[in-house]
C-alpha cells in the first residue's frame, strides 16, 4: 500500500486525496489503451441507451415526469421528446440499463457507464464540451465509481445495496465535476453530496425500479456537482468518516482500493460489454450455440436433441422450462439455446414475446436439457448435440465471449449496437450514429452524438 | 401485538398493510385532537419555511438549480422566485430546516413536517386540493415516517443515518400518494420507490447538506408517488423484505411499531415545536432566563453574576465561552442565557453575528458560569442569580417549554411564527399569513397559503 496522508485516527484522508487526483488529472496523461476502452464504453452505452429507449419502463417514467420537466434542453437518446437536463440524466440512465444489456465491471458487477455517461451527456447539451474532454470525464467517473465499489465490495452488495446506484452516484459527481472544472474543495463537496444521496436496494430487482437506480444516480451525481459548483458545502470526509459512506453502508472499508495506483492502475480499462441481452450466466451457452450454428449451417434443422453441461448457477437462475413472455425467456437457458441455434440471436430481438412463443423455437427448446456440473467454470459450457441421423457433435466453450478473457471486439460491439439501435431509430440512422460515436474523441461538441441519436427516430416509424 | 397477515417466513406483509391503511383511511376518521396537532404542525412549518427563506444555503441551492428548473409552477415560501414543482419540494424542505427551528418527533428526533409538507404544498399548486384533504395527507405522511422511524430507531440512527431524510422520504411518498389518490398497489410501489431513494448521512451535520436531506426526501417522495401513479412498479415488500429498507439500513426491525394501533394510536399527535432557534439542550436555560426577565423586569441590568446548574450534555455540546458568530452563538449556553436575560430573545434574531458581539451581551455573558450535574434532567435547569446589591434569586425549571410535558401553546407558536417570518416578509404580511394558515382546514385551495407567503416579500425590503 502506498504512503497516504492520514487523519489523527489513522484513517487516510480518502475523500481529499481522491478529489485532488480527479481535479489534477490531465486527460493527456491517461494511457492510450485506457482512453480506447473509454471510447468503447461510450459506444456500447450509446447503443444500449438507444436500444432501450422505447421500453415501457421509459414510457412510464416520462408519463409521470414530463409534466414537471423544465426547458427542453436535452435529448432523450432514441426518442423524439426533449426534456430538461436533470431529467435527461435520469431517463437516459434508465434506457441504457433497462434491457440488462449494458457494460459490466466484473469485479463488482457495477454497470459503470449508465450513471456517468447519462449525467455527462445531459449536461453537455447545456454546456458544450469537446469529445476529448468528455471522454476524460467519462473515464474518471468510471474509475471513481469502480474504485469506490471495490473498497466496499462484496460486503456492501451482500447487505442488499444495488451497487450500480450506490457507487454510481460518486462516478457521476466526479465526472461532471471534472467536466465543469470544480476545484478540489468543490470536488470534496460534490463527493459528499453524492454520499448523502447514495441509495438503491437489490430488493427492486425484477421491477422497473432496478433501472431507476442508474438513472437516479446519474441525476443525483449531476445535482451534487452543480450544487458544489455554487458553493453548497458538505462534509469533506464523506467516504472515510466514521459516519461516512463506507462505514455506514458496508462492513468492509478498504481504502487502498480507492487510493493505490491512482493514474497508473486503471479499473476503467477492465470494463466489459454484454454480448447478449440476458443474465451473464447464460452467455457461454448462447456463445457455444452460435458457434455451432456457424459451423453446421442449415443442419441446425436436423438437430434431434441437445444436452448442456453447465455451472450450477445456470439452472438455479435461468432454469425456466416453458417461458411464455420475452422477459421469462431471459430466464430460460433452454429458450436461449434454441434461439441461438435456430436464429443465431442473443440480442434483445431474441427475447420478445413473439419469438419466445414461435413454434419452431419452442419445438427445439423442449428437446434441450441440461445438467449442473459443480466443476464447470461460470464462463464455460459443454454442448452435446445429437442429430436425427444419430451423429453427434460436441462444442466446449472454455471462456465465453464477453468474459474478461474474451472481450468483445470492436466489430462485435458494432453488431450489438446496430442490432438493438436499428429497431428503435432505423438501420441507416443507427449506422450513422455508430460511425459518429467512434469519432467522439475528435468532436468539437460531443452533443453532436446526442442530437444525432434523436434525429433518426422518425426513420424507424 | 395485534394479529397480522404474515408472509410464509413469518414476517408480516408490512408494506402492504401500511399501504392498505393509508389508502383506506377517511380523513373524517382522524380524531379532532390529531387533526388539531396536524394544523399546529403545518402552521409551525410555514413559519419556519418563511423564516429560513433567505439563508445562504437556500441562495446557493437556487444559484445551482434555477438554471435547470422547469415551469414556474410553484412558490418558494418567503421568496420572490417561482420554480417547478419538484424543485419547490426540495427548496422548501431546505428552508424549513435550515435554522434548526422546525418540529421534532422526540422519540426518533425526526423533523416530520419538512419532507411531508414541502412535497404536498409544492404539488398542491399544480393540482389544487382543499385544506382539509391537504391536512389529512399531511397527518398521514407524518404518521408514516414516524412509525417507520420508530421501527428502526435507535439502531438506524446510531449507524449514521440522518433519519429525517431516510424516514422522511416514506412520509412524503405516503402523503402525496394519499393526496393524489393512489390505489393500494400504486401505494406499495410508491413506498418501494421511496425505499430505493432513502438516503442522508449524519456525517453532513454542520454543513449545508444537512438541510438538503429533508428537501431531497420531499422531492424524492413526491417523485416516488408520481411515478407509481403512472404505473412505474417496484418491489411490493420494500419495508420488510430481507433486502428491504429495514434490514439493509438497520440492525433493528420492529414491525409492531409500524402496524400496531394504526388509526387508534397517533404518533402524529406527539409532534413538538422548538421554542428557540438552537440545539434543544439549551432550551431549559433560555426558558428559565426568560421567566426571570419576566419577573424582575429592569433589574436584569443589575445582575452581577449568574450560575447555571445543567445536564452534562449542555456543556459538552454548547459550552462555547466566547462565540464570535451567530452560528457559534447557537453553541454557547452563556450567550443564550445572556441574550434571554437582557432581550428575552431565543428566536433566530438572538443568533445573528451582530447580537453575539453586542458589548451589552458579551459583558453579561462573561459573568455567567455553569456546572454540569449528572442528576439534572435534560429538560431541567437551575439558575442562580446574584445582584449587585448582594441579593440573590433562584429559578428552577422542572421541564422546559417545548418538551413533551410543556408543549408550546398556540399563542407561543404565533409569537415564534411572527418573530421569524416578519424578518423575511415584513410584519403585516407575516400576520396575514399566520392568520390564513390557522384557517387551512376551511380553505377550498390550500395553495392560497403558499401564494400569500410569497406575495408579501416586497414589504420586507
Amino acid at each position: 500500500m502506498s504512503e497516504h496522508h492520514a487523519t489523527p485516527s489513522g484513517t487516510p484522508d480518502v475523500t481529499n486525496q481522491l478529489a485532488e487526483w480527479i481535479v489534477g488529472l490531465n486527460g493527456a496523461d491517461i494511457p492510450a489503451e485506457v482512453r480506447q476502452e473509454g471510447l468503447r464504453t461510450f459506444v456500447n452505452w450509446v447503443g444500449c441507451a438507444v436500444g432501450g429507449a422505447r421500453h415501457e419502463t421509459v414510457d412510464c417514467a416520462l408519463r409521470a415526469l414530463m409534466p414537471f420537466s423544465g426547458g427542453k434542453t436535452a435529448t432523450i437518446l432514441g426518442r423524439p421528446e426533449r426534456i430538461d437536463t436533470l431529467h435527461a440524466a435520469l431517463i437516459n440512465g434508465i434506457t441504457s440499463h433497462v434491457l440488462d444489456y449494458d457494460d459490466t465491471h466484473l469485479k463488482t458487477i457495477i454497470h459503470p457507464a449508465g450513471p456517468v455517461a447519462s449525467a455527462l451527456l445531459a449536461l453537455a447539451e447545456a454546456r458544450p464540451v469537446s469529445g476529448e474532454d468528455f471522454l476524460t470525464a467519462l473515464i474518471i467517473g468510471v474509475e471513481v465509481e469502480c474504485r469506490i465499489g471495490n473498497s466496499v465490495y462484496p460486503h456492501h452488495y451482500d447487505r442488499g445495496w444495488h451497487i450500480t446506484g450506490t457507487a454510481g452516484v460518486f462516478g457521476a459527481a466526479a465526472a461532471v465535476g471534472k467536466m465543469i472544472g470544480l476545484n478540489v474543495q468543490q470536488m470534496r463537496w460534490a463527493l459528499g453530496l453524492a454520499a448523502s444521496q447514495s441509495a438503491g436496494l437489490r430488493e427492486m430487482f425484477g421491477t422497473m425500479t432496478k433501472s431507476f437506480h442508474p438513472g437516479r444516480s446519474a441525476q443525483n451525481g449531476l445535482t451534487a456537482a452543480l450544487l458544489a459548483e455554487a458553493g453548497f458545502d458538505s462534509s469533506e470526509r464523506a467516504l472515510e468518516a466514521p459516519r461516512g459512506f463506507a462505514t455506514v453502508m458496508s462492513d468492509k472499508q478498504d481504502w487502498s482500493e480507492i487510493l493505490d495506483g491512482l493514474g497508473t492502475h486503471w479499473e476503467a480499462a477492465l470494463n466489459s460489454y454484454k454480448p447478449f441481452a440476458c443474465g451473464i450466466v447464460i452467455h457461454p451457452t448462447i456463445d457455444g450455440c452460435q458457434q455451432v450454428r456457424a459451423e453446421i449451417g442449415d443442419r441446425v434443422t436436423e438437430i434431434e436433441k441437445v444436452h448442456l453441461t453447465t455451472h450450477p448457477l445456470v439452472l438455479e437462475l435461468t432454469g425456466k422450462r416453458t417461458p411464455s413472455t420475452g422477459l421469462e425467456g431471459k430466464f430460460s437457458v433452454f429458450h436461449s439455446a434454441a434461439c441461438a441455434l435456430l436464429r443465431g440471436d442473443g440480442a434483445p430481438t431474441a427475447f420478445t414475446d413473439e419469438i419466445v412463443n414461435l413454434p419452431e423455437i419452442t419445438n427445439l427448446r423442449d428437446r434441450i436439457d441440461a445438467t449442473a456440473d459443480p466443476d464447470c467454470h461460470e464462463a464455460s459450457v459443454t454442448i452435446d448435440i445429437t442429430f436425427r441421423d444419430g451423429s453427434t457433435l460436441r462444442k466446449h466453450v472454455e471462456r465465453a465471449i464477453g468474459s474478461r478473457d474474451v472481450p468483445l471486439s470492436n466489430e462485435q460491439l458494432n453488431t450489438k449496437f446496430l442490432d438493438q439501435a436499428s429497431l428503435v431509430i432505423g438501420q441507416a440512422s443507427a449506422q450513422a450514429l455508430l460511425d459518429l460515436s467512434w469519432t467522439t474523441a475528435k468532436l468539437d461538441d460531443v452533443a453532436d452524438v446526442t442530437r444525432l441519436s434523436a434525429a433518426g427516430q422518425d426513420a424507424a416509424k
